[in-house]
């Protein structure tokens, strides 16, 4: 047997493994789909700081077969960059070291390959920028040589200065089965997004919307330069290619996260390198030098966060009490921390009582980057910090009824899988979890016992009252005095 | 903020993704980058139905820096394929539909980019397909254009006619804590390949050795055509496009898996299409129409196992006697079948007692198409359904002396992650792994039971035998005789 060797595309590959970025499935399809859609569209509002109306409609066509339409309000997308946008694999705005929900420019354009191969149809995707122009097209995927193919293109005046993108896809799915999970993603999206509004009708017609409770957004994140400690040899001789720095003190100052002129100076001391040396000049070993010594100084700067954007205690207070409607709720955001040279911020959250629900175990809500896990928890790292906390030592049982709300966010979150469902151990990010939990813990417990000390004093003082007049008249009386003491005073001191 | 958008190659998609492919950590890359090379060197030598004799060494050249080197006997590489094959993601010879370790056509590479960037050298390949020449090429990958450059090659004359393929990488790895790991991978190998010569030279100079007891390879698999079950618009569109039937009648005949003459004729009956119309001719709408009515098609015959490798009862039985050297054991290989399309055959074990360890639970083996998987148990489709089977009823305990194996082998193994720790839920592998489970279980069970039955019966034996003479005696003396009846006798049949 002759072996036969081909080059396929990443179309096709990812045409081929559909399953392991979500596809696997019509209902799982059918989610993955939404979620895709919805991220794409946050990201787009958020990177421009506009406040983000999300609409998405599903209408059911035939029996296994929706139209999916989501529109947003964000900063749309230059008509020259709408075919590939959404007609190719690994083309995209993501490819750049911030906080974005997309991490591999994948899931948008997925959707709409599943959508092709069960359907046979083009997406039809309709954007403005705000200029004068919208323009509307119909694109199909090549996926065996991985490029757009345009079926249709139409350009309207935009009158009203309307910017955004509409997404119009065909694709089969099963709306019955993937429900739960869609509203549930949705519903979890709100809760981390008060400065939405979002708007969903589902096949039946059932109208689901999430109203924003403020306008503040979140700073949006920025695009960072590489950390010292996160750089590899092929980061390295990218820049150097590229740089047009003469001296290697310049080029550390240049390119690099948080590397000023004096720590550059005491680095190459370490490194053994000339400051002076053009980087364009390093041999294979010397650039490999370079690479291990950034691993080893030990006097970088660590990560700076202004690059994240994490919720903020303050909106994520908003989220919870809008969308969970809790008795006690506590929010904690860690101080920034850094795995690998990628700087991530941990927020966690109690919420118990109130409207939330008991279970047999807490209810988990996870958020990487804003986004929603749904899939997969028993694998998450959340799940072995929570196993690992003994919760008896705060007086918490599984079984009380508590949300707990973690959320990571990172330049570079460790996901597992391309679908995105759940988080790799890392030891810097499950310590920060541990102590936000904790910390929640502790204040959970603070109010629990505090409100059973209320309690019970409110049982004690209901029962005196009861029947302190009785005895103040019988001890009147015993004392052989003919005024009883006033125990109005006594119980209103009691009662404050 | 202004969006800038790019194409990354796919090559550079999963540099930056490498910890999804299993290359997250030095241990875990180490690991990974013994498991893919192996992996390749036994696909090799099975295609061609070569016993293979493997040889792998690994060589501590600095604190983190490892030098690997994985030798194998198989068919060889022809020297125009080797650059691509070893420089280039998405290059390969796994794309197409049989049953192979290897799916992604991924993993090698991988390993080999993965040592570029913590080691900055070139993989050295040396491959002969047994002709006159021996090729020896030093390749490194142009990450950001996918394309192998070759940094050095040499032909050397092959007196020998050998034949196979060398591999030599460094990379960045971990022995100490990817250790258990690594021996396990191969001792699991060793247990469903008893047909293979394995050695192995660790870092300290350990040399673990597995020798074949069988020279028997199984059948090895072979390329089959698509199944209707399993076709969508992309498949279909493709091979219109390259058909050269000119009728629908032929082209399902000749183009896909198990469709005869009848069947085809029938077909398009319930399809509602013309036998006689030219495939090329099908407009968009009735190409959908041709891939429903595949799938909604109740009489297409279920996909042959013929294209699949199993590993066999005899072969699997020789394999745990080699590698546990059990007490007891059972091996079931069950009837074919398919999901989506894709046909598959699940072999199961149970092996008890002998030198199998007492744990806290059972021991796990599982395979995927021949490959041991070692990481994410948990998810692994193989967990449920041993958590589903009510052990107490075989009277089996977890914390018995029991390793369970179970082997998927498939033409599409439904990985539901790019490094191949485990298995997505499917209904069909489900329930074919639950009642091979059950199979064995059974028989493990009449086995205890017999075995108890026997120990109770030995020792009511033993007891008897010591006391019948005196009774005998005893008797004799109660009923006034002067002779014993002959006890010897009653003892034997006994034992019988």
């Amino acid at each position: 047997m002759t072996e036969i060797y081909k080059t396929i595309s990443p179309a096709d590959f990812f045409y081929r493994n559909r399953d392991i970025a979500g596809f696997d499935n019509p209902s799982r399809a059918l989610y993955t789909a939404v979620r895709e859609l919805i991220e794409n569209s946050l990201d787009a509002c958020e990177s421009a700081n506009i406040p983000p109306d999300i609409n998405i409609q599903l209408i059911q066509s035939d029996e296994n077969d929706y139209q999916l339409r989501v529109e947003d309000n964000g900063s749309g997308i230059p008509a020259e960059n709408i075919p590939p946008a959404f007609g190719k694999v690994l083309y995209g705005s993501k490819y750049t070291l911030r906080q974005l929900r997309g991490t591999f420019g994948l899931g948008g354009t997925m959707a709409i390959l599943y959508g092709q191969i069960t359907t046979h149809r083009a997406v039809k995707v309709i954007s403005s920028t705000g200029d004068s122009e919208i323009n509307e097209m119909e694109i199909k995927i090549d996926i065996q040589n991985n490029v757009p193919l345009i079926e249709k293109s139409i350009i309207r005046p935009n009158k009203g200065n309307w910017h955004g993108i509409i997404v119009d896809l065909a694709l089969e799915g099963d709306y019955l089965r993937a429900k739960s999970k869609i509203l549930e993603y949705i519903r979890q999206t709100a809760v981390v997004t008060p400065y939405v509004n979002l708007t969903f009708i589902d096949p039946k017609g059932a109208f689901y919307t999430f109203k924003r409770v403020t306008n503040a957004l979140p700073a949006p994140s920025k695009v960072v330069l590489p950390h010292p400690y996160g750089v590899d040899v092929e980061i390295l001789n990218r820049i150097i290619r590229k740089t047009n720095t003469q001296t290697l003190a310049n080029f550390l100052t240049k390119h690099f996260h948080r590397v000023g002129k004096a720590i550059a100076k005491k680095f190459l001391k370490f490194a053994g390198l000339e400051p002076q040396t053009n980087p364009k000049s390093l041999n294979s070993k010397e650039v490999l030098t370079l690479v291990r010594a950034m691993k080893e100084f030990p006097d970088f700067l660590p990560p700076s966060a202004d690059c994240l954007s994490p919720i903020g205690v303050t909106l994520l207070k908003a989220g919870i009490d809008k969308e969970l409607k809790p008795e006690f709720r506590e929010v904690v955001q860690r101080p920034p921390s850094a795995y690998s040279g990628h700087p991530f911020i941990i927020e966690v959250a109690i919420a118990y009582g109130g409207k939330i629900p008991s279970e047999k175990d807490f209810i988990l809500y996870r958020f990487a980057n804003k986004i929603p896990l749904l899939y997969d928890a028993y694998s998450d790292i959340s799940m072995k910090v929570i196993r690992k906390i003994k919760w008896h030592r705060y007086k918490i049982k599984p079984e009380m009824p508590i949300t707990l709300l973690i959320h990571l966010c990172s330049t570079k979150i460790p996901y597992k899988t391309v679908g995105k469902e759940f988080i790799a151990d890392k030891p810097e990010i499950e310590y920060e979890m541990e102590w936000g939990l904790k910390e929640c813990a502790r204040k959970l417990s603070r109010y629990l016992s505090r409100k059973e000390h209320f309690k019970r004093q409110k049982m004690r003082f209901t029962a005196l009252s009861k029947h302190l007049s009785k005895i103040a008249e019988y001890s009147t009386k015993l004392a052989g005095k003919e005024k009883a003491p006033d125990i109005q005073k006594l119980l209103e001191r009691m009662e404050s």
